[in-house]
């Protein structure tokens, strides 16, 4: 459906429409959670959701463009939620940091197929669609992470550390866990998408990167 | 050259037909270094090994079957290495530790598609080759971190810590880092894969992981 069609049809914020698109999306990231990829068939996709995939042209242009949607929608919440976090006065940044982490494990969590989505965006985008995801997302959780870092070394609780190399710590750790689900699955018969696992890996990566950061008088033994 | 003139010709392991194998197993590493990639195209290869691709063919079977050699090439090298490591007697396992990461990061460096590649191969083998590449690979590696955690604690420098969540995170961290230069490369102009950024990670990556696992009255300050 082209532009001229869209304009002729239903308005594109009508309830019944906007519920398909937003099935669409839950649909494309459940089949991307489950298969670990990112490359999903149409095909799948009208068969999962019970719509006719000439939506995904309607809604989205083409495949890209619902790639493109669905991570708009995944990283607007993380950045949305970072925001918040560092706007609460009353919480101290080890606290935030804690809250941050463990975040970011459910995030992956959900999405473990987000960073590769990323990815393959930037890769296979025009520049000034890469830079638009650079400018509306990295960029804006790049400063969230130099500013609550420096605020934990301006209190005496954290190293000094590199805020853009502790982000790929961060969640450089958190991803490469979910993501390598297949392999656990296959050779050791073992699933990373279960919530006691979860749990288990919000908790070792929350220590271990808390411990990691913070200043040594800070440290508590386990 | 196709399988006729191959076949006609020299035998396999004759120097110049080794070295056409290794050469071809170079370029693919290459090619996917270069274009943060795994898939890549046989007419590339031809064209930057300079070997006519039907050599694919002969001596691997098909693409896949050189994507396993390519596995078994990086791989072999790094279960090698952290043998090797373990069974030196006259170093403690903080020191053997700290070698160890910074020899994660070169690896990483050196081929930041290897867990990308070995996600795939695990994904797109059937049953049998998974498990070979789990009990090759996999498990030996899973043993080691289990056995240098252990000795560690026993020695009381490291804290208790799940070896196997422990080894994501190392990796992961690594992994992110260089896996993401397209990322840095678009969006802020710099790339990952610098012998000054390689350093500058791998001291981050050091003090980070060596600050995560040492016991409170073994931390410093830096």
């Amino acid at each position: 459906m082209n532009d001229t069609t869209v304009t002729a049809g239903v308005a594109k914020d009508s309830p019944e429409q906007s519920g398909a698109r937003e099935l669409l999306l839950d649909t494309a990231s459940q089949i991307m959670r489950e298969g670990d990829l990112v490359d999903i068939s149409l095909s799948e996709l009208s068969l999962r959701s019970g719509l006719n995939s000439a939506l995904v042209k309607y809604y989205f242009g083409n495949k890209a463009g619902m790639l493109k949607a669905l991570l708009d929608r995944d990283m607007e919440a993380i950045v949305t939620s970072v925001d918040a976090l560092l706007a609460k006065d009353h919480m101290n940044p080890e606290a935030k940091l804690r809250r941050h982490i463990g975040k970011v494990i459910d995030t992956y969590y959900n999405y473990p197929y987000l960073n590769r989505l990323l990815m393959r965006l930037v890769r296979d985008s025009d520049h000034a669609e890469s830079q638009r995801i650079a400018d509306k997302y990295l960029a804006p959780l790049g400063r969230a992470y130099e500013k609550l870092i420096a605020s934990g070394l301006k209190a005496g609780v954290f190293r000094p550390i590199d805020s853009q190399l502790f982000y790929f710590t961060v969640t450089g750790a958190a991803d490469r866990f979910f993501s390598a689900r297949l392999v656990l699955r296959h050779c050791f018969d073992q699933d990373t998408l279960t919530e006691e696992l979860r749990d288990r890996y919000r908790e070792h990566t929350v220590d271990f990167v808390m411990a990691g950061i913070l200043a040594p008088d800070r440290q508590t033994s386990r």
